[in-house]
């Protein structure tokens, strides 16, 4: 035994839960699931490992600083490194199994991702996401970039998130608008890049930015004018007056309209050309998600079109279109907020105690699988200790019932049912126990 | 884009699966998931990274070369490695967490864990442990040691795999047998990991390495003697005969009489003196389980009691015992034996055809949400092909039901369904839709 005890104090941004919180988070996750399974997306898991190249093909020099590289004694793992996103890798399976699969290929991955950021506030370098994308070969209809919000909307409606907004915009549309009034396109991915932090730095120091761009004061009036457009038409009539290219604005258009054709609520679809996203793999429909009185939280699910991404790996085209919900911090979020029931602690429903362990030790455990094969997670209660101290470990543990039996109880085959929610108790019958419990449960 | 394609191929020891086996595995995590629920453990998950100190800490030299260690642009992951196990992150849990957690302990935990080790076959460097434990403060009852092999039985019954011996040892008897012939205890250790290597380099070899090691021809034979026990009756007298201790035969003994009594089939649990498990952190009781005519896959489930590992986080005691199924190697070896069905490549039930998508897209989506709500994994054909290249596209995903509907069928409230695993089709009207396809699914 050493004599100074190895720290366990947390690691900065790798959250972890207690009991109560995991069981939580794994009821919204399988809650995301089943959403998902219901629109036929198959699960898909790639490894947490990417080799280097393919984790930097395309990201951003952002996306590249935050990769965790592997070492190890026998230098395995070199010019390896931990994934920080789901959508590099997915395009990279893709690719590999393009003769295995059927396209459009629908996937959903839930899995953790890791970010080498400086850890702050919200922001975790561990962290769940639940994607899906709907991957074509060679082409891929617009109709799917329409889709992926009304899957979103039905996702957060059953996690019970109902004021929300996801904006939608499209990358080509502001690149044809700064190319038209005369910004080059060397520096265009610059200003929109500038543009996405709109929402943090405020338009002040947006616009000082951009100047130093060497934009003029005209060409920043005109643009903050475009990104003020609240309907398409608006957005559209604006780009005909500099005579912009006008594919980007006519797919939003397409998608948006038949989103709502497929069942979006016209209110939580908002027109937003101010969002960019920050990833650099997106190249035409973009979404970001934000929660209503939350601005603050970020978007909690962004995503987008990816017509180019598989190109990295293969000399044949694998158009993409999904979205990424980052869950561990939504769910913190919610948490934090008061909006996910946090009170259990144990799967367990049912605590069998053990009056008489030596007599009675099989009886004990008939009971309990009694209740298991009825789908019941039940526990025995092993110890050598007092009736009270058994209860108490199931009230501190919110197991809901205990049951209690001995010679009395054997001998008229019955067992004594403690409520321990309700405060109440009942004899009940060995037959009738599987039943009251059951039906108690479910009230 | 590049000319030279980035490289797809697989990375040796991190497996990834089609949709077909991703959905297999996810069938039998789900179905461990709920057996450990029933028997009350509750899930945790921890971050599946640890300072490496915390990971140094136990587990022998073997382990830790194996680790692998983070680092990234900004040297944020210094000193931080991927897990190897999840025995050691829960011991570190539970000291850290310990004022907030209920004791006993039961807890699940069903993550990834990255070993570094040479890729080799039936190898991996990323793989799945399925494990539970259960963990005291200060102390821990010994019936919790019988619980584990009982709980094992159950899960492995449920996945189908009936043909398994559970081996059973303890530590400390070994060792208690080598000290009282007078092996010095300094050596005893690397006797024992000499004798774990039987199965796989024969008694020849290792006859040869315990010689090395100073034991006299005399030693050797008392040694293989006392290892061939076949019951502990038998174990215990030779014990007896030699004057050794006999805390480890006894505690042996009573978990293995207390797991019948429990409900352990008894030719299911079966003593095995030459168990010794590679990981440095047991202490007690340890268990092995080999498939029927399977002993080159190896154990498939191991783990032990191990009482003194969280003493390297902390001045008080946890004492804890548990196993890990290795599932990815299980579930790769089942599925090369044929013992898992992997004939569905996707959760969807029912493909909406799109017969006339202008006319009665809204009409479509109506019958596919119909479905969703009901539970049953919808998707609608967006692209406009010919309703022979739609049909096959579910033949070829394995969707089972395919709808068809046009003017005939919306003008009589009626849709086509297309049974296409059956090859038969019938009218069937709107109202009846769903109860005849959840009809022919579960029958």
């Amino acid at each position: 035994m050493k004599v100074n005890p190895i720290s366990v104090n947390p690691i900065s941004g790798f959250p972890e839960w207690l009991p109560n919180l995991k069981l939580a988070e794994q009821r919204i996750i399988n809650s995301i699931r089943e959403q998902y399974e219901l629109f036929g997306f198959t699960p898909i898991e790639t490894a947490a490992v990417e080799r280097m190249e393919v984790l930097k093909a395309k990201g951003g020099e952002d996306a590249h600083k935050q990769i965790f590289s592997l070492s190890n004694a026998d230098d395995a793992g070199s010019s390896l490194g931990l994934h920080f996103d789901l959508t590099v890798p997915i395009s990279r399976y893709v690719t590999q199994h393009c003769e295995e699969l059927i396209f459009p290929f629908r996937r959903y991955q839930i899995q953790k991702v890791w970010r080498g950021e400086k850890a702050q506030k919200g922001r975790f370098r561990e962290f769940y996401q639940c994607d899906i994308d709907i991957i074509g070969r060679n082409i891929l209809d617009l109709i799917h970039d329409a889709e992926i919000p009304v899957i979103i909307n039905l996702v957060f409606e059953k996690l019970g998130l109902n004021g929300y907004k996801i904006h939608i915009s499209n990358r080509k549309v502001l690149a044809a608008f700064l190319l038209a009034i005369g910004v080059i396109e060397a520096e265009s991915d610059n200003i929109i890049k500038i543009i996405d932090t709109l929402p943090n730095d405020g338009k002040e120091t947006v616009v000082e930015r951009i100047l130093a761009k060497g934009l003029t004061d005209a060409q920043v009036t005109k643009v903050f004018d475009f990104l003020s457009c609240i309907s398409i038409e608006q957005a559209k009539q604006s780009m005909v007056d500099v005579n912009a290219d006008l594919v980007g604005i006519d797919e939003l258009d397409q998608v948006v309209s038949n989103a709502i054709i497929l069942g979006m609520p016209k209110e939580k679809l908002i027109l937003d050309l101010t969002i960019a996203r920050g990833l650099d793999y997106y190249t035409g429909t973009i979404y970001e998600t934000f929660l209503d009185g939350k601005k603050d939280w970020g978007s909690i699910c962004s995503g987008g079109r990816f017509d180019t991404l598989a190109s990295y790996f293969s000399t044949h085209k694998f158009p993409g279109v999904g979205v990424s919900i980052g869950l561990t911090r939504l769910f913190k979020m919610m948490v934090d907020s008061g909006m996910v029931d946090v009170s259990e602690t144990t799967p367990t429903r049912v605590l069998v105690t053990c009056q008489d362990r030596q007599k009675y030790l099989s009886s004990y455990l008939g009971l309990a699988k009694t209740l298991r094969t009825a789908g019941v997670p039940t526990e025995v209660y092993f110890n050598h200790d007092s009736l009270r101290e058994q209860i108490g470990y199931a009230s501190s543990k919110g197991i809901r019932f205990a049951i209690i039996a001995g010679d009395t109880e054997f001998d008229n085959d019955t067992v004594m049912l403690k409520d321990l929610l309700r405060k109440s108790q009942e004899q009940v019958t060995g037959d009738s126990m599987v039943c009251t419990i059951k039906r108690k449960l479910e009230a």
